[in-house]
């Protein structure tokens, strides 16, 4: 599809229709996915390349709304079929997601192909998908200075060895808390994050929700509380707004060390509280630099002291 | 009891004896209850005087050992029978309690009485009791500059009205995120405390166990992540520490304004830190200030970015 920019950084994940429900309403053929919430976060900071797969019914207009936003849309590819289709609902609580149907359509046979353009990019989000495919897009990558990896419980279950293998080749991982425990088979989440850099990568972002996030880099670790929304509408794509936040904006200041993961993480964070103000990415439409700065400012002084 | 100080805080509470089971052991007749875990929490900074009911099972070594705290136990009354004794048990993940026995025994008929040594005492930690005996206790009171309540999701049950009627009249009220919900009736966190401070209390003290305690104060507030801890032995009496640090803090500096209502929380929220790392009150036997700040200035760095 249509190339719009020259990438510096490449995200691999899912493009979807999403049907959502939670307590503030329901909505149908929601635009989703990982690729898509993550590159959209990114966007404001960096110039992201996508790549994933649609069908005949993704209609142009969502691949003109992506690269107005300046995403690259050359490793999206149509074929023929449906786009994938997620349902979930949310309770009150909005912590957790009940799935009420997956249709893989066109993303079942989902073999991400990186193309020239996006080679030797130097930052890369693999959001999540089957480790295999997450370890062959690495083999496909040239120049790579910083990749992170995104996961599910799916994967832990029953591709935990492919899985290890590529967590060991990655700089850094981004799960949550439950994934955290599950992976490393360890309750406390100090313990449970330090597990997780001892399978290689030297950065672990743990995600708790509404409960903000631990992030272990080296020997040190560092805990960033989420910003208290009053609005949660529609919790998805949290994880994924903040790992494209986080990952843009390690992109653009292009070098990794701890002062700038920490405030990448609380950009990510930030992100992240806007993208759950309103269903889908329909708040992500309009977000600005500004609105994200202002947030931090506000965001600091809660928890001064 | 044995007069030690005249106090600068006063804590109405249980006095027990605990059977603890977690994960990390189990242990029989520990000395427990909110009053206890309050006052040796108080104990660092402030003078506090306990009011409370024990049997004939309370040896008069329990008590030298409050009072070698300086820790005020002429409020602290023996009466025929059995001390107070509850038995409770912890799942791997701590974050509740199950109860496996409750014996109120002499408890069932605690009365509290005020003595002339605690009357015009300024500040007043009202611990987890009947809320008609809370507010008899505001009664008896005579100086009361700042009074801080603690319930339970038992009152909001069986006493929501009682409740209601003392949370009118205290500066301060410390619950759970289960209890803020239950008593507003709000899932959403920031909404919930103010709905609460709409009940009268300008403070609200919202404890989220592992995830840290946010404070809304007038129309502020501010966001305290939780020292990780990675030695979590037996999270009891976790509450009841943060809020004897927390107003031994603002006993000490004898006065109320936000920035020393963030500081307040930070040290409550570090001593209960210590409290859970071992079971019982073990930890707050030896604790100091020293340990305490140090504490605080390692907290501060895992924040900052």
């Amino acid at each position: 599809m249509v190339v719009n920019t020259n990438p510096n950084m490449v995200i691999v994940g899912s493009v979807a229709f999403d049907s959502i429900e939670t307590p503030h309403g329901k909505k149908d053929k929601l635009l989703g996915g990982s690729a898509v919430y993550s590159s959209l976060s990114a966007s404001i900071l960096a110039k992201p390349g996508i790549v994933g797969v649609v069908g005949d019914d993704f209609e142009s207009k969502y691949c003109d709304f992506l690269n107005s936003k300046n995403i690259d849309t050359s490793g999206l590819i149509k074929t023929e079929g449906n786009t994938f289709n997620w349902g979930g609902k949310y309770e009150e609580d909005m912590a957790q997601a009940y799935t009420l149907h997956t249709h893989l359509n066109v993303f079942e046979k989902f073999k991400p192909t990186i193309n020239e353009n996006y080679k030797a990019v130097n930052y890369l989000f693999l959001a999540n998908i089957d480790p295999v495919l997450q370890m062959s897009v690495l083999d496909q990558m040239t120049n790579l200075d910083f990749v992170l990896l995104d996961t599910m419980n799916l994967w832990i279950d029953i591709k935990k060895d492919e899985l290890i293998n590529v967590i060991k080749k990655v700089n850094a991982i981004s799960v949550n808390d439950t994934e955290a425990r599950q992976l490393s088979g360890e309750w406390n989440l100090i313990k449970a994050g330090r597990l997780l850099q001892n399978m290689g990568p030297e950065l672990v972002l743990i995600k708790k929700g509404e409960n903000g996030t631990i992030i272990f880099y080296k020997n040190d670790y560092f805990i960033a509380p989420a910003y208290p929304t009053t609005e949660t509408k529609d919790p998805t794509g949290a994880g994924d707004s903040f790992a494209g936040g986080f990952l843009s904006y390690i992109a653009k200041n292009d070098g990794v060390d701890f002062d700038t993961i920490k405030k990448a993480t609380v950009w990510g964070n930030m992100v992240a509280s806007f993208t759950v103000e309103e269903f889908g990415v329909e708040k992500l439409k309009e977000l600005t630099e500004d609105d994200i700065g202002k947030r931090i400012d506000e965001f600091k002084k809660m928890i001064s002291f």
